[in-house]
């Protein structure tokens, strides 16, 4: 089975590790490939970024010669996954969505954390639109941008493992999902310095991907997810 | 004062009926501008279709010299708003939220009626997203499409009217709301057959954008919408 | 076009305050008329001056020989709109529900201050049943009464400031809401001290107004709000 | 134990059929006083009648020499109940709270007959606000007026239980809730006629308010209901 | 009458204790059965002993000879009401919702204080499906388990005290419920520290029945609690 | 890795079906072990049974020797979940959450079709509390009891089919859910006649256990499913 793993950013070193952290995690036979959207932001903190995410996202995955066997979008509250399910047969998996129904599996309540505070309301819409949002604690921000995360690992683990805490002390979270493709590395030490399991979204969402093509289940066509109807485009695919 | 009306399709006749529609309901001393995309689709009717339209609509702004007072998005339903409040210091008004809000003033209930069944997910997200779900009696669909509702009033009228009707009787809404730009022009006629008030979203935009110019208030800064941070961009703005 | 703007306790010099305020910003042509109920209390801060001020507006309007354009009620958080939009014909606009759909406009999430905390469940229930209340980020109170906010506007800033700023920092709001009658003309100390917009419940009433007799609405008879049956009255209306 | 049974309307014969139904489930020991309104409505169905209800109820309880140990609200779904908790010291009970709360302890969800469509709204906005909403499966309008159904048993027996059947058969509801004071001595017949519980307002509020004091427990004054501050109240109490 | 109250632990002097609390308050006439689970846990405070004391309870009313008019559940947010329900003809209250049913007629919110931390969430639970949610504050922790709280009354005073106080200064709750069977006897002390009234759930659900009774009113068997299938059962009832 | 797959009911038959639709999905490497109850319902279509089924279920988990990687409890709507998650280090997967939080990843919104109406309020409960009710389309009954649609798979067909097909016409439902553990191997049937996806609970169940324990995550012990307390219990675990 292939997987299509796109990053939601143009920073390839955050593909790559993205990719990698999914290997680590996919099942024998699973082949992992990362895509990275050709324009857009170097980190999606923003709604401007997000929404210009979503048809970088979309734009690669149209781009790839394929066959693919799922599409895992590696971005944390972005918006674009009904537009992938619109767009493609096979099943489309969100890091948001994955981690949070994982969470829902190991304790009453979760808490997000994630990068910038400006970063919190992207994730709560994303929740809210998802149903997913009732047993969701809270979001709280680490203070430190996409890629602060991503260079400085002791400063993020300290960074997270605070909120993460705080969540599971003041909020009554009782599991932490890791609200930042930045933060791929650090469930270990935030579970170490919580006591309550850490969900990661990539790893999390590859085995969600893995599980719906072995359940031979994809996205519903029926109508919200209906195939686009045939019409004139302007300038659409980009060349 | 003069107030963008940006098209979400990029057919042009349609920016101009919005126009007429938004300049027959503006103030004296309002000058409409209207703005068509660059590229995207000719009616947007899913989900490729609307965050396409986001990007679309948020590069036919950022490319108009100004100045301008206020910006209105003229697509129901559609992705982009939270994008432009983020890049423009301007407010920003979308008809969707304009014509619920408006409809609250109307009645205990308001239903939407829209063009085809497909897009009603795209419009209950946005009222959820709005936090103007509650009072909503239901979003039905025509069953015509965009364009047929703007090329063939007669049909259009009968269709919307239908379930415009149907959503009084069955589900105790009080107030239609016009879900579509390409109903501009059918709110006389439905009113008529259903004894109704009918909202038409671009009207109401418009005069919520004056009121918010004139109350002398424009998009807060402090989080959600904050400025971008600077950053490097690829390929951004489009040229 | 002539509006009414009624006030819902029976100090004439809060009316006139209130109708100053609405003058400033009612469009040119648009006439301001300040009605003050015959009964009821100096100012309402409570359940029973809120359903007394209920019927004391419904008694100065019914008792306004016309003709009008639409009615303003100028209290926040008070019972009765539901009242005068089945008695009038003209579109009906309580302030509380104007400012909050005016912030909805604004921000991602708005937060209300208001005088005592005793005030605090009224408005609490008037966003409930209006649908406004997701978007709502809490309702503070200021600690002064409605008539302390009126005389001493230097305290009046700073316990009103002081409760937006904690509501800006702690409940995530975005927009500050004024709400009551008696802080009209802080909206600009505020916005000094917080950074973000106020909006005052008179002027975003105002306008509003304004909005829904140029788009040629108003409220539906239908259902809720369809003309009351003629039956034998004891008393009513009021001598 | 003396209760005060307060109708909302003026016809003195519904506040006798009203207090013959609360004696005759009243406990022995506990007497029930009737009191009519000295102003409004000779029914309420509608929104202008039950604000004015809602002071009339006020106005006949303050002229009320005491002493009495509870006040039952006689109104289904009208406004008021707020004030007079705030206006005395004993426990206020609302027919319609009380009818729901019983509800809830024969079946999973509860359906409202009431009158007529008109007062469908009322009653929904009295149970949202009463926190009594989510297991409640609708609320359904038989079509007779009040004084209909208090002046034909017949009739109302059958467009009643026509209602409660389409009500446990279409909507799960499993309990019936009488939703207006005309319509006392109809449960025995709608229940024979559905095979469901049906609930009485009057009846039900009774035992809550005997309950209530005989617990010792009265209306909390921390904060919603706290008594009124002292200041000028023009023209009230009502002469 | 006789109504049986059912402990949900194995500790007997905990049942003899909830009957001495019952016949307080229950009326001349009414007889009190206190029946004690044949295996469980000496104290419910977790999810297994919850469920066994669901079947427990079950088991003890089984075995009864009868006859009986009513069943009190007499455990906080424990599960299996609805088992009894379906079980029996005679009304079933479960003390946790008897209790917060009494509060909403007192004040506008209620708060819970219950043993440890770790009976929150069944309590939460318990609250959500019995629609009694939203107008709940919050659920707090005294810190003490149950036999700790039954076996140290002034230390049991102080905890639930602090934790009630601090529910009405920082969550605006006007109503204290005390959430565990192991209070009995502190309300008192509670409203002395508090201010507020407060709500204890073996007398609130003894009247509850009480009520029912009177009214002539018992659990519909139209659906969720329709008696149940004749079946094969395995070991059931237990012997 | 092994995975206790534990049927609700004493029908070993199912159990050994249930165990057989485990093993198809099951990857390499991963041994499902089929328990069934000591006791309790040959099939479980009521509250008794649900509640019974709960301690059954844990009496057969608990008197397993070990070792085991995770446990599937399956039962649509079956009360329980949270003890085994209280009793074992283990994850567990209830099937009802399994087949939901899959069905999330394929349409908008989902519908359950199950056996008798009365399990419908089981499951819709179980949703609830679950937080994965707001995108269920709703829960239709078939009609056929649990053992009917185990015995005869062309009746039962015919009837999911067509309660599916309703839910996809009349529900907006996009993916559908099979509510009943009877319905193993009716999923392609299913399929073929709506034209949506089909998820099966069983299979969701496995794939989520395997993915749990390949993520090395497994239940939080910081609160609600905190290990229980050391403490006196009579008669219990069962000999």
């Amino acid at each position: 089975m292939r997987i299509l793993v796109v990053n939601v950013n143009t920073t390839a070193a955050v593909t790559e590790a993205v990719a990698v952290q999914a290997r680590a995690v996919a099942a024998p036979g699973t082949e992992i490939v990362g895509l990275t959207p050709r324009f857009g932001a170097e980190s999606v903190e923003g709604n401007v970024e997000s929404h210009l995410a979503a048809v970088g996202v979309l734009d690669a995955v149209l781009h790839h010669p394929g066959p693919y066997d799922a599409v895992v979008q590696a971005g944390f509250g972005e918006h674009g996954r009904e537009a992938l399910q619109e767009a493609v047969d096979v099943p489309v998996v969100d890091i948001t969505e994955a981690a949070a129904t994982t969470a829902l599996f190991l304790g009453r309540r979760y808490a997000v954390v994630t990068s910038l505070d400006r970063t919190v309301p992207l994730i709560e819409d994303r929740l809210l639109l998802a149903g997913l949002d009732r047993r969701c604690a809270g979001v709280r921000a680490s203070g430190l941008g996409v890629l602060e995360l991503e260079r400085d690992p002791v400063r993020a683990t300290e960074a997270v493992a605070t909120q993460a805490a705080a969540a599971v002390r003041d909020d009554h979270a009782e599991v932490i999902v890791l609200g930042c493709g930045g933060m791929s590395g650090l469930a270990e030490a935030v579970t170490r310095r919580t006591g309550v399991p850490v969900v990661d979204g990539v790893p999390a969402a590859v085995t969600t991907a893995e599980a719906l093509v072995r359940l031979g289940l994809s996205t519903s066509r029926s109508r919200t997810f209906a195939p686009a109807r045939t019409k004139n485009m302007s300038g659409w695919p980009f060349p």
